[in-house]
């Protein structure tokens, strides 16, 4: 199929020219082929009108929990470790794989709904995370979380489910889904089970996705436990010897982020989830200028508590001026930026998605600005980083697919969803 | 005419018992009736089917200039003071009347749509505001703007100016509308000049809008010029011996915020705008730990860049978990207080909005909780506080009225609003 969209407003977010007010994009199979002028004679399967509207890359969520979804606002106020201890773990315990697959099912529309199209998922049964990801046309980076257990034999299971995950999944779904090795944390894995994860990543030529440095606790515990920090004691380790998506690195110092920037590791920012839990606030404008790649996430459901990411957006081009009393930090284009073209980058996508470009993927989401929020039209970059809501989203296109139009969602049934999971999640926390 | 909200989740905001799960709101005229179950016989002119939604009282945005819609997104990633004066202030001196009527307009429709009844403005024109505010069937607090000119005549004018709209507007369209006294800020307005606002706040029995400590700048000044803080100085000059709605209080100390809890101020606290502008974040929880009535609001859309006051109660619930370290910070419930009742307070109107009782004014926003992302429904408080979105207010309806149903206007044309707007707004700049 071929596929036109006219007259629209173009934040293609390439280096030069990121905004064009009025083009046409062209669309073949999952391919962008043309930006510009067209011969109104052009013969094309489907045009879609961009009149007052404004085409964007679709949104890049870095680091997310999907199936979490099961315990939205299920237990709130309440600090990270005792959040993981005493209510998120015991709980997650009881999932089912099939509780899962309706959980990430349920994240993927709310995903859909709010102009994300791809993420960087860490779970387990994710096999079935990979079967919603086929069915919804969503994109994504599926990494199985590993937590290392006292059982040796279970640890070596959480490796080979991994291979077995990356056998069967990567580079499938027409080129939809990734895979990546996904070991919780530099404080849920021992050093020599690290090491044997890098090998993993190193063997299947892919990735590492990694919580880093999210609390003070854990950095005090680090230097504790190896006279370092988390940052360190992994460079050391040898695991960003692999590319690698660090989610969080809240409390990261200088020596920190000098090592990210050699290693070309990438942060990604989750500036709710670090505020709700009270673990803090990322030091963002600072590894921005030092130019590291910090890409922008949201969390699992449970921590944030939703996964709109233009909600992610105005936090960061906001809280970050704030704390630095600095009111050009974190630009409205370098917010956008984080959720999109840095997002490709941290997942290895950079080549495929997060501009809008000829050659590359159509992962393109359509937002509708002749809304009474959005006027006067000054500056549409302004407009998408702090007045954009995700419910402005019209229609998205992921790998050159309508998904979703006019917010109508077109490869999945809401209802049978939202239905499953309030059962789902009721019978879950009575089990 | 009486109207019947049936089945519906209740988030009164009474001291007791603040939710119920399912119940019935019965409104005859402009004021709640009657709240429980009914006899299913009842008649009435109306019902509204509340399945799968929830109630809440209006929102209370207790600061804004709903006028400068007409400069959103038109300067932005500029520090306050030079906003102000290289940017938003050489424009605003074009405004015209009708600028500010057509302005206000969008600001309301923007306020409806996001499940905003009530507003406390402060602006020039006011005649305009209020005739926007009688037509779109908002509710409002209107301050004329007072900043001392060098001019003496012109100074007086704007206390006759406050005086006159005092007389004309004050509890008028059908009491939704109260005028109080405006002066912009303690290092606007002179010593004497600020005393002359009270005598006539005083003489008219009505409350102070003022900007109070909103930079770090500011205060420093008031040290050097009045060997004091902006808040010493106005207690000090008498401005508290008036009910005060204090828009910021970013940078107060403790002896400041005890000043404030003495004299009973209302500190208006503006998340997104304090971060955007780089001024910083004020100290919320520990106010409200001192008991101290923090009211919410989103302060103008030209530096904010919207009227969304969901986002500031997500800002307000979790930021200050961050900024303290402590996940118990702005717990839920008590964002959802300053976006609502402690509103109410400030605008001295509590004893008729900001909860949904028998006896009070119907002011009651009906949300839909029937989407993706509010499922599964394990806690509503937090799904309100966390997750909900401007997009899933449903209903609207101010002093009995309904003004949105099914999310459309009932009472202005928000087309011509918003095209009269986009020519107002690109003939102002160009001015
Ligand atoms: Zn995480
Ligand atoms: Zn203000």
């Amino acid at each position: 199929m071929n596929l036109l969209i006219k007259n629209v407003a173009l934040l293609s977010m390439k280096e030069e020219q990121p905004l064009m007010e009025n083009t046409n994009i062209y669309i073949e199979g999952d391919t962008i082929t043309y930006i510009g002028e067209i011969n109104p004679d052009i013969k094309v399967d489907r045009v879609i009108d961009g009149t007052k509207k404004i085409a964007t890359p679709g949104l890049i969520n870095a680091h997310t929990h999907l199936g979490m979804s099961l315990l939205r606002n299920y237990a709130d106020d309440v600090p990270l470790f005792d959040w993981l201890s005493k209510h998120i773990w015991p709980v997650e315990s009881k999932l089912s794989a099939e509780d899962v697959y309706w959980g990430s099912l349920l994240s993927m529309i709310e995903m859909i709904y709010s102009g994300t199209t791809t993420f960087c998922d860490m779970y387990f049964f994710m096999d079935e995370v990979a079967k919603a990801t086929e069915e919804v046309g969503i994109r994504g980076v599926l990494t199985r979380g590993i937590i290392e257990e006292s059982d040796a034999e279970i640890n070596k299971e959480k490796l080979r489910d991994t291979r077995k995950l990356y056998n069967t999944w990567h580079n499938k779904a027409d080129g939809r889904i990734k895979v990546m090795v996904g070991p919780h944390a530099p404080y849920t894995c021992s050093s020599s089970y690290l090491k044997e994860v890098v090998e993993l990543a190193k063997e299947l030529n892919t990735g590492i996705h990694i919580h880093v440095s999210e609390t003070k606790k854990e950095v005090e515990e680090s230097f504790q436990k190896h006279g370092k920090s988390p940052v360190k004691h992994l460079k050391d380790i040898g695991v960003f010897d692999v590319p690698t998506v660090a989610a969080h690195c809240v409390h990261v110092s200088d020596e920190d982020t000098e090592i990210l920037k050699e290693m070309k590791v990438s942060p990604v920012y989750n500036p709710t989830s670090n505020a709700k839990l009270a673990s803090g606030f990322a030091p963002v404008d600072q590894m921005l200028k030092k130019g590291i790649n910090v890409a922008l996430g949201t969390d699992g459901p449970a921590s944030n508590n939703n996964l709109n990411m233009f909600e992610e957006i105005h936090f960061a081009a906001t809280i970050n001026k704030a704390l630095n009393y600095d009111a050009l930090a974190v630009p409205a284009l370098e917010a956008l930026k984080m959720a999109t073209i840095n997002g490709a980058k941290a997942l290895l996508w950079d080549k495929e998605i997060g501009s809008i470009e000829v050659g590359k993927k159509a992962d393109i989401v359509i937002i509708d600005i002749d809304k009474p929020h959005f006027y006067p039209h000054h500056n549409l970059i302004s407009a998408l980083a702090y007045t954009a809501q995700a419910s402005d989203v019209d229609t998205v296109i992921i790998n050159g697919k309508i998904i979703m139009e006019n917010r109508e969602i077109k490869t999945v049934d809401v209802e049978k969803v939202m239905y499953n999971v309030e059962k789902r999640a009721k019978n879950l926390i009575q089990r």
